[in-house]
This record gives C-alpha cells, sequence and structure tokens, in this order.
C-alpha cells in the first residue's frame, strides 16, 4: 500500500513547521509543530494505558483548561518522555510555556505529544532551543505538511497522511491529517499518534463525540503486535477558516463531515497496519454471523493477535487450522461445525471440515499486499472487521535490537 | 536448559512402545503406546478450546464411560486428527477399537491422543496396520520409555521427561512423565500433551482433583505464543503395582504424592518453555505485591505473551520501559510510580523512574539460559509466576513454513 499523493489543498488557517533539534541520533526531523491562526474547537482520545506519559496528562490537562479551545501541537519524536518521574512533568510543561511564548498564546492553548524510547529522561533543552526557529517557520504549504509528517515518525519506514473533503451549506470544508506508528499498536484505545486539522466550524462537544466515534471505527481497529503505548493520542482542531457555517449535531452536514473524518483516519489507520513493523501484508479479517457486534470483535481480534496466524501469513499459508483455533480460544460460544471460513475469497472450511482448494493458487493469492478473511459463524447478524499485518522475522530484528 | 537424566527406575507395571507407522515423512517415530498391566485409576485435563479434536472428544468420554478407570494410551504424532469432520471421530474410534483387541481391553480402556498439523484427514490404516507390532513391542525398560517420549514429539527440537519418588506407608511410589510442546502453548488450559504414569494406589476421583490442582500450577503457568491447541490433554495412569496402601485424601501421604507429581509436572512444563518454537532462554516473571493472586496472574501472563518484551528477551535488551507499558494494559488498576522492576536481578526501575544500572553487565545477564523477572506492585501481598521464552525470528522461521 502507497501513501496516498500528498493533499493539494490543505485546511485554511493552519501553519506547519519541522526542525531537527537532536533528539534522533541520524540527525532527522524529529521535532513539529502545528498551528491555527485563531483559536479553534480541540479533541482528542488517549490512551487507556495506565502508565501515561507526562504529555498525555498534561495534553488532558489543557483540553480541560482551555475549555476545548486550543491553538497549537508540538510533538517530539525520538524520545517518549515516559517514565522518568517528576522530569518528566517539567520537561512536557517548559516545552508548552515555551511554545506559548514564541506563539503569543497561553500555554494551556498547547498540546505536547511525545513519541519513542520509554525510560530515557528527555532533554528538553534541546527542544525549547529550537522552539524560536520552528514557531518562526509555520506556513500552510502542502511541503511544510510533509515534513511535519516526517518529523513525528520513530521506526515508522514512510509518512503516513491522508486528506478529505465535505460540503457544508454549499462550501468546502477540508480535513487533513497525518499519523505515525509501526509497533505497540493494539485496538481498544487511540493507538499511536494522530494529528487531524480541518477548517470546519464545530463546538469542541460534538467534535470530540465525533472523533471518539470515528476512532472506535478506525484507529481502534487495527492491530501490529497487541500492545499499546503509553503515548497514544490522536488529535483534532477545527477552527472554522473554511468560512462554513458552524455544524450542527446529527445534521446532513454533520453526516458528511463524519464520513469526510472517518474516510481519513481510515485511510491513515491502514497506513500504519501496512507500515507495521517487519510487515509485509495487510490482512482484514471480518468476523460475520455473530450474535452480538461486540462476540464478532473479540473473535476477530483473537484471531488477528495470534502469532501462530500471524506467521503464517508471513509464509502466505492457507493455514484455516490456525484462524479457527484463534476462534475457538477467544472466549466466545459458537458451533465450529456450522462455522464457514474463506481466505482471498476463497472457500476453505465449512461444516467441520476442509474445502478441496488448490493450495498453490491459494498460496499466491496470499502473497498479496491485502488478503481478506472472513469468517462466518452462522450464529446471527452482527459482525466486526479488524485489520492486522502479518508477523515476519523482520519484526524480531527491528524490536531485539532497539536499544542494545 | 538440559533434559533431566532418564529416570533409572520406571513405575512398576507400565509397558512402554513406540514405532514409525508413516505419519511423519521424515520416517522418524510417531506412534506412540503405554500400556497398564492393570486396570489404573485414570485422571486427565483436556483444552478449554471451543475447537476440540476428535481424540479429546472421544478420550472425555472413555473416562466417563469406564468410571476412572484405564489402561493404555495410544497416541500419534503428525496429524491433530482435528477439523476433519465425521472421519475424524470415525479414526479415533477405530484406533481404540484395534489397540483394544490387540491388548484384550475393552475399547473404553484405552485413551487415543493426536498432535501435529490440524484439518488434514488422518489416514487411520497405517496407524491400524502398526498396531500388532505395537502391541507386542511393549516393555517397561528405560529404553521403550524413551522411544515413546520421542514418538509423541512435532516441532520440539528434543524429548522432555521427568520422574520423581515419594513414600507411601514405608514403601516407595514412583511417577514417570513425558511431554510434548513447543507452539501453540498458552496457560489456563492442560497445554499440550503429557503422560503420566505411577504406580501408587489411588482413587480416580482424588486423582483427578490432585492432577488438576497440580496442572494449575504447573502446564498452566506456562506460555510460548499465547496460542491454545486445540488436542492439549495431560493424563495420568495409577495402577497400585507398589504395592502400597491406598493414598486417602488430605493424608501426609497425599501430600507427598502431591508434591511429587507436582516435580514431574514443573519440569516438565519448563522443559516446554526452553524447548518453545525458536527459544533461546526461558524467562521466569514473577509479579508480587498485588492485592489478589488474580491480578498478579493477570499481570504477569500480559508481560509473558507481550510480543515487544519477548523480543527484548531475544536481543538481551535490558528494556523494563516495554515491561511496565505492558503490566499498565494488563486491566489491573496499580500505582506505577510505586511499582518496582528487577531484571536478572538488577533493580532497573523504582518510584516512577529508571534506577542507574550498567547496560553492558545488564545485556550479559540477561543472555542466560534462564532470566529472572520481578514486578512487585506494592500494593498487597499476593503473587503469581509465569513462565514463557524470547520470541525469536527462529520461531516465525517455523511458523511461516510449517506447510507451505
Amino acid at each position: 500500500m502507497r501513501p496516498p499523493q500528498p493533499p493539494a489543498v490543505l485546511p485554511r488557517g493552519f501553519r506547519f513547521a519541522a526542525t531537527a533539534c537532536g533528539l534522533k541520533k541520524t540527525g532527522a526531523l524529529d521535532l513539529g509543530m502545528l498551528v491555527s491562526d485563531e483559536p479553534a474547537s480541540a479533541a482528542a482520545v488517549f490512551t487507556t494505558n495506565l502508565v501515561q506519559a507526562a504529555p498525555v496528562v498534561l495534553c488532558r490537562k489543557h483540553l480541560r483548561k482551555a475549555k476545548g479551545r486550543l491553538r497549537a501541537v508540538v510533538v517530539n519524536s525520538g524520545n517518549a518522555n515516559c517514565s522518568v518521574g517528576p522530569a518528566g512533568m517539567t520537561a512536557a510543561r517548559a516545552t508548552a510555556l515555551r511554545a506559548a511564548a514564541e506563539l503569543g498564546i497561553t500555554p494551556q492553548e498547547v498540546f505536547v505529544c511525545s513519541t519513542g524510547v520509554i525510560g530515557v529522561p528527555l532533554p528538553a533543552e534541546r527542544i525549547l532551543a529550537a522552539m524560536p526557529r520552528l514557531a518562526r517557520a509555520g506556513r500552510g504549504s502542502t511541503r511544510s505538511f510533509l515534513e511535519f509528517a516526517h518529523a513525528i515518525l520513530t521506526t515508522d519506514t514512510r509518512p503516513k497522511w491522508a486528506a478529505a473533503t465535505c460540503r457544508v451549506g454549499g462550501k468546502t470544508v477540508r480535513i487533513a491529517g497525518c499519523t505515525k506508528g509501526a509497533g505497540m499498536i493494539h485496538p481498544r484505545m487511540a493507538t499511536m499518534l494522530a494529528f487531524l486539522a480541518t477548517d470546519a466550524a464545530i463546538a469542541p462537544g460534538l467534535l470530540q463525540r465525533t472523533l471518539a466515534d470515528v476512532s472506535k471505527r478506525t484507529f481502534n481497529t487495527i492491530t501490529v503486535d497487541g500492545d499499546s503505548s503509553t503515548n497514544d493520542t490522536v488529535i483534532i482542531l477545527a477552527n472554522g477558516a473554511s468560512g462554513t457555517r458552524k455544524i450542527a449535531r446529527d445534521s446532513a452536514a454533520h453526516r458528511g463531515f463524519a464520513a469526510a473524518l472517518e474516510k481519513v483516519c481510515h485511510s491513515l489507520a491502514l497506513q500504519i497496519v501496512a507500515d507495521g513493523e517487519g510487515a509485509q501484508r495487510v490482512i482484514e479479517i471480518e468476523v460475520r454471523g455473530a450474535g452480538t457486534e461486540a462476540a464478532a470483535r473479540r473473535i476477530a481480534e483473537t484471531i488477528a493477535t495470534s502469532p501462530l496466524v500471524k506467521t503464517a501469513f508471513a509464509g502466505g499459508d492457507p493455514n484455516w487450522g490456525r484462524i479457527l483455533a484463534a476462534a475457538g480460544r477467544a472466549g466466545v460460544k459458537f458451533d465450529p461445525d456450522e462455522t464457514y471460513i474463506e481466505m482471498a475469497k476463497i472457500p476453505v472450511y465449512r461444516r467441520g471440515r476442509a474445502l478441496p482448494f488448490d493450495e498453490n493458487a491459494a498460496h499466491r493469492r496470499l502473497l498479496a499486499d491485502t488478503v481478506p478473511i472472513v469468517v462466518d459463524l452462522k450464529e446471527g447478524y452482527a459482525k466486526a472487521r479488524v485489520w492486522t499485518c502479518d508477523f515476519t522475522a523482520e519484526y524480531v530484528r527491528i524490536n531485539a535490537s532497539y536499544r542494545t
């Protein structure tokens, strides 16, 4: 899966900037800034991990204190600023304070995010020293947006962005977003960092509800390794610069906006899976015919996190037995003798036994970039979809040599 | 970890045999038989996977029908006889019937077990053809026992056995067992195949309670990949051939017998982890200071199944941040700022931050055969221990090329 074409038109009234402040030994971009010209409605979804990095704690506080009206995001890669004692909050606060001073806004209007290694003190002085040039560099250009998208990466092999538009009262509203995340990715939380900007006019409360709802169906349906990070955050700023009227709850405009936002978030989420550490392909697991959506989801997630299933996909092995065995230990009751399984559109299992299929042809189809799997329990009418990637020796290489 | 010395003295009144009947393409031993000279008290623990292989279903039935008095186990490797439709039960029944005829016992006195690939019809005719020579070959010798231990292996790199003795009324009782299992290993069920024989005299009901209790603390505290098989079974036969009096519940003799059985099962369980697919080392995870044992266990299991934790151990990386992050997503409440973490006896994290330690020295200690990890929540007094192995590129190689 290739990243989409860079967005030709970005949301109005936003500036983006990036620089290398010395957190990454390689000298790559490691500090980014996103600023709205005017106060924007803000919403965010955070990690559900009990261990939360200092910037996550600060973001929650600022969102509450600023009553959902914020203006800027400062994000560093190369260090998670997590589990470093009180120095973590000191560094995050200092970052917000300096950014606010340079931008002429209040510290509460600044989101601060960090991603990278856990437990190593963040050399905040490098971030603070870079802040003046970062604040001056902000532009609304595609090039600046792409540089920002690069500055947030860690083990990712490529930047990830997406954009969409919708119509509100006859005028165009733009949404653009970028994301990072290749390991420690698992659903049921805001997995990874994602930053979304839109020039829609929408109240903070409705924006929060819309983001939470869309995240559930996009970022929270992907898994790379079942691990969830201490820093995961999705942030959206909506500054109203499109000049359209305010989006009202449950209006046609709201449905259009939510659909456009979902399009962007779905694309970003799939780009994360496709760039999963060591991944060669995306596996789309659809469990249907379940009694409840929760049951379908639980089975889909159990299949999606099974190391045996994921390694079989690394080898393009049409090993439906491992899919059935994973479903069987998901803790959901169903009748394996009624279950139907399809891999890459090839029926492989029905009524308690294998269906005859050409193993070599199936093997070739399983080597595609995206492989759809269907498990039909034939019990009810609920379904769920989860996206994962294959599990390769390269994943092990990346993660067995991250620090030492 | 090396397998222990072959047991010098086996339980009395048991015969073991093995042969190659052609299920393994390599021509290796793939069919084993264990027979008690007299009817024995029998007990078993089976997989909790919803998908259960035909032999598991048959074993449950025979155990019930024979009222806990059985005499033989027939086990094949190379094919799980699972998810093959009604042919699965036909093959398992035919195996029990033929074994019973050759041994001069009833079919209900025979346990049938299978392990190997799922979904491929079992060529039962090869097993049936080999049965006469298998039944004739049975011996009580150490050599026969070791051949039996070899015949049950699949992706294991070495056989696994253990033995112990205890005293009942001044006489010696012997327990010997062997096991297989290197992938699809996860706690909360009878993980893998294990066969135990003892010449103790003990009623089936007490034997079942003792086995279930011991399994909980041994086989069910290990994990290789979080996947649990459709065929997992632990079987024990107690034939009373030691000539001792019957073991009474909660007597000193019962405590001695349970302790000896636990010693055997603990050794077998750790041998499985040490021979986990692609494993280089055993990781012992102890979570202490928890409010409840269930909470301690849940955190220990979450750490033990985290791909990021397990790959870090493959590289000997003292990456306590991943251990803390895994604990944080276990769904158990605790205070990360109070938590203490120790790796290979080196204190690495306390009061919300890293402790200073020599990274290179720690790296060297993490390359040992067995690495103890302690996570102390400082909340209460409960604890739990779980054993896992590191996650290597070799695991991926084995499982990405199992069939194709």
